[in-house]
């Protein structure tokens, strides 16, 4: 069997699986009963409004789609021109990913809503088998698209291992960067909806018209709710679905330029897709882990099935390495290496995520200390919160450190895009446990509005903070899949543009300014996304506001707010405002690398990554250490809600959302975006040389 | 004439001037009256505290510059082990800067307050002329440092250029360091206590007891007072003293590695101390200039003196540039390249100017869009705050790289290196100004405590108030220099430990993890700051609110506050707090250094100066901005003093307090610093190789 045929089987059978399970469960959640009909109507404005800012957005996305789909196919040449339609099949299967997981996790909430007055085991059941629809659909979108380039362009070119680097590959990194570019446009989107609805939604409902959190009287609470949505679970599927193919594009790419023999360097360039195929099957039996036997704790089911996919997954990859690279002697030595590798990156993930706990967990030492500072008022919240913050990015960066350090010593460039891989070859449960939290979370929000009895409510919370500190983990491999994939993407444009090592010299001054440009970039960009957030919260106040003053039976509950109005206020904000960071985000490394020349956008990107990484890091950390600060406080630490150390934590929370829903998810994908534009524009700048 | 004695007669020229006029106008500054007894009484406890400080942090540091000293002098061999002494030196010249310009600072207070009884221009001049010592004595103390070691190093060593780069220059690095390790200690423990006593006194005081900001009945007053003088003056003069050095010290390492005959690269090393040289004649002529006439406004007459001084210094550098340079063809073309590099720095310092005036300057665009976000609460104070700072960091980053850019185009580094000289040459005015808006300021305090009429704080606000667009192009040329000077010792340290170009590529694994790692501690560092200050404050807190308790009498002014325990209390928190981040500054690059290498070093360097410098300028900026929003409210915008919008502007305010003071000033040095350890190292680590 060649080379090329089994990383199609590895690819076909991946997919298949994935896609097979996603189909199969979405059946079955979709056949669980939702009786209520307050419930019904309710959740079907939420889904409603969901498809229609889905809808509305990938409209609006259409003419950038094609335009840059039209700069690549006349800007490439020959056979690379089909970069073209492979960047339109990724845009499209991203945007078929986010649609299915929306569908999904819509249908999900309302029947974890009703599945939560039966008991805690059947809810859970509902919620994660939503998430991990969610989590297979994105996995198997990914290797099916992969999948189809690699199989068409078998169809038209003879393979050689320099036609697969130089030009196949190229083709797939059209993928990566229509997974990519879909995948800031919702993450960026998405994070100005929901923050703007969530604060328009407060400000007025709760603060002047004095209605509680969720009240159904209240106009942008559905809004609010779409806005969960759209913002959690399609943005985070988006995000990672690009992590996902941009990791194995880049280990594709960096195997294939090994130092080595031609059929070593193909074997290398095959194994990421062998990993890929491992890792869905790993997921697939760890979600079956997931199962609540009575009196065992939810957490502890949670815990069970993504430790028992890492473990499963390891086995396979220790397996795949024997079988495809045992007995070959290349650079740095055996197969060995390779699988020590993908472990270490299962590690620095791990740890990466305990730390984010250690920093935002409810209870930790950093979020008590915020607490404390919140009895003397707003300001000291503040600072402690953001040197709670700026503090937490290190301990994270040393660990990122290491893994390229360690991945490096192990098995060169190669060695870190395993370790990348290694942290997100069991996405499929990973991005399960991760969307499941805000499936449970908006069912809650849903039994608020429907006026269930509390006791629905306290199971769904009870659920949400049972997927915090597995959700933590996940953040954790985001940003450390972030980091090391945009320094992967960064490596193989290197060896793609053909550049040699004194061009990229830091003596060059022309390096030297990319490198301190692309270190603003990621603070022009943040400031662009939470300007956006005022200024769509806003417009949502003012019609609130509106509604309240113009139908007063409203808040008397004889007239039915205009629910739509405020989605369409927030779906018009965020997709208006959604488009000068991304386009900021696609035009910077054209520019740069057009106008300054190669050095000046390889000194861009690894300021952008270095700066991004940090920042990214602050900002999602100080805003969940406000956020769990304002919860100790609300269950009864430091005189609890009403007390002036609850309205410091408000303040506080309030300034953290869009640092961690926003600004912060948006710079991962910011840094790999950048990549991976350069990336595919490496044939055309290797031609200006 | 030999070119060394060009250069040792520029250095005496230019340091007799220099200290001349600062001891000439300290006698007259001391001749001024101060009449009234309470005044006297009161700014005698301030001059008292603040020398009670310096003293205190001179002699907590003796020991780390008697470790760092021995550690020069074992690890260095030959007559490299003179860098012992050159460090020393620099340590010992910083700190006398300090010593004088504190001394001074805190005799023209209440100096400026007695003239203020007069009228605004009697003020200006004493406040002006106090600056102008303060300005003078660093630029004096900076040359006259440089020409000991130039001077004594001559007598011993037989000269060639190879000698004088690789030996003397490395020597007066020593100097360069001892300058920027005092400048880090004097900055954050400044900035600590300034801080802590100023958030102790307000909330205790202002909060608490309800008596007005400056009572003379608030304990912490005096402290408060005492760290205006201590972080503003002394810790923005020992700033500047190290920037000088560190482009002095630079640009002459860089002329000298320059491609040319030996002649020429003798030239293009001393052309910098010509040009140091004819900044001081500049700057006294420009001072002369700085005249109140009747009717005229005293933001005339700053302008007329410093931008008539820097356009004889441009004239200056001309012909300094034709005399020096003249006929000499070397690498990029003729002496008018150097002369344009100058002129480069000037206006990329005076555009940074204008930016941080734009951003952060009462009435601008920005400032109001935060004063209308104040009226909605604390919450978007901040978000809309910190969105204006991260914005704020883009042009200014433009404009750095458009220099790096055109210097290097114009003369390789060594064009960069003239142009940060450019924007440094005339320090000694700019610094004057800089100097002289804290004075007033304290001058103000100082009326308030010691009860004089409201007229007289009016005089000293309208002052201060002058002072500031100067000042903020103060601050920009601050930042403008930090990065060019930190990349200048970058290139000079890649100069001197003989690294090849491909060690420094980013494709190695080692650089890109440097970089990462440097990108964080800008971070790392301004959380612990940050943390210091809260921790500190609290103490404060305490003491003050102790004091009230157990002396009843203090509010009835029947007993006198124990101002001198307060002043004990903030110095021994700073002292005790500032040593950590200091000594993380000084130990990274030894330990990266050492364990990881050069390359990993470098990637250190580059990552550092990056991220902090847009995370510095983020800060100032934001707290700029705060700042003068609370200011515009206050002076009637949206409602005033005491309205809902005023409390949030006073969050805001104190939120950026810590960023602007402290945490962001603080790390323009830990740049430089970083650089500076490593340019010293560079021959031990060159062994090592």
């Amino acid at each position: 069997m060649s080379l090329l045929n089994m990383g199609l089987i590895a690819l076909l059978a991946g997919s298949v699986l994935a896609l097979g399970y996603a189909m199969n469960r979405t059946r079955w959640v979709f056949k669980q009963p939702v009786q209520n009909e307050r419930l019904k109507r309710i959740s079907g404005y939420v889904s409603e409004g969901a498809m229609a800012f889905l809808t509305r957005e990938f409209s609006v996305l259409l003419p950038f789609v094609a335009i840059v789909a039209v700069f690549l196919a006349v800007s490439n040449q020959g056979i690379l021109r089909f970069q073209a339609l492979s960047f339109v099949l990724g845009a499209g299967t991203s945007a078929l990913a986010g649609f299915i997981g929306m569908k999904v996790a819509t249908a999900a909430n309302s029947r974890t809503t009703h599945a939560a007055r039966t008991g805690i085991n059947e809810a859970l059941k509902v919620s994660f088998t939503g998430g991990s629809i969610m989590g297979m659909s994105v996995v198997g979108l990914a290797m099916f698209g992969i999948l189809v380039i690699l199989f068409v362009a078998g169809l038209f070119i003879e393979f050689s291992i320099e036609v697969f680097s130089e030009q196949i590959l190229q083709i797939v990194s059209g993928f990566s960067l229509g997974a990519s570019s879909m995948a800031l446009f919702a993450r960026v989107g998405g994070g100005i909806f929901t923050k703007a609805a969530d604060v328009g939604a407060d400000l007025v409902g709760k603060v002047e018209a004095g209605i509680p959190e969720d009240d159904h009287r209240n106009p942008a609470t559905i809004a609010d709710n779409v806005g969960d949505n759209v913002g959690d679970v399609a943005g985070m599927g988006a995000d990672l679905f690009e992590s996902y193919v941009g990791s194995i594009v880049g280990a594709m790419i960096l195997g294939a330029a090994s130092a080595g023999s031609e059929l070593l360097r193909f074997r290398l360039s095959i194994f990421p897709l062998i990993l890929a195929a491992s890792g869905v099957l790993a997921s697939l039996i760890g979600i079956r882990f997931v199962r609540i036997k009575k009196g065992r704790s939810p957490q502890k089911a949670l815990n069970t099935g993504t430790f028992s996919a890492a473990a499963i997954s390891a086995l396979f990859t220790f397996v795949a390495a024997w079988f495809l690279l045992r007995g070959e002697s290349f650079e740095f030595g055996g197969y060995i290496r390779i699988f020590i590798a993908s472990v270490l990156g299962m590690v620095a993930g791990l740890s990466l995520g305990l730390l984010t706990e250690y920093y935002t967990g409810t209870g930790t030492r950093p979020v008590k200390q915020i607490v404390k500072a919140c009895e003397t008022g707003p300001a000291t919240t503040l600072i402690t919160g953001m040197g709670v913050g700026m503090a937490s990015s290190f301990l994270p960066i040393v660990v990122i450190v290491i893994a390229i350090i360690l991945g490096n010593l192990l098995a060169g460039l190669y060695g870190v895009a395993i370790a990348a891989l290694g942290m997100l070859m069991t996405l499929g449960i990973q991005l399960a446990v991760d969307a499941y939290g805000p499936i449970a979370d908006n069912a809650g929000g849903l039994a608020e509005m429907s006026e269930f009895p509390p006791e629905v409510r306290e199971i769904t919370d009870e659920l949400d903070a049972v997927g915090n500190t597995t959700a933590a983990i996940g953040k954790g491999f985001a940003i450390g899949s972030a980091a090391l994939t945009s320094i992967i993407l960064f490596s193989a444009f290197q060896k793609q543009v053909g550049i040699t090592l004194e061009d990229v010299s830091l003596l060059n001054p022309l390096v030297i300014s990319g490198l301190l440009l692309g270190a603003v970039i990621p603070y022009l960009f943040s400031s662009l996304a939470m300007s956006a957030i005022g200024d769509a919260a806003f417009a949502m106040i003012e019609e609130v506001r509106r509604q309240f003053r113009e139908k007063p039976g409203i808040l008397q509950e004889t007239e039915e707010p205009d629910y739509k109005r405020c989605v369409d206020i927030s779906t018009t904000s965020a997709l208006k405002k959604m488009m000068l960071p991304g386009i900021i985000a696609i035009v910077t490394p054209l520019l740069v690398g057009f106008l300054g020349g190669v050095n000046m956008l390889l000194g861009l990107l690894i300021g952008v990554t270095a700066s991004g990484v940090v920042l990214a890091i602050f900002m999602a950390n100080s805003g969940g250490a406000w956020d769990n600060a304002k919860k100790m406080i609300e269950s009864g630490d430091s005189h609890g809600k009403g007390s002036e150390a609850h309205k410091a934590a408000v303040v506080g929370d309030t300034v953290g959302d869009p640092f961690k829903d926003t600004a912060g998810p948006s710079l991962n994908i910011l840094i790999k975006v950048m990549a991976v534009v350069s990336l595919v524009i490496a044939p055309i700048l290797k031609n200006l040389q």
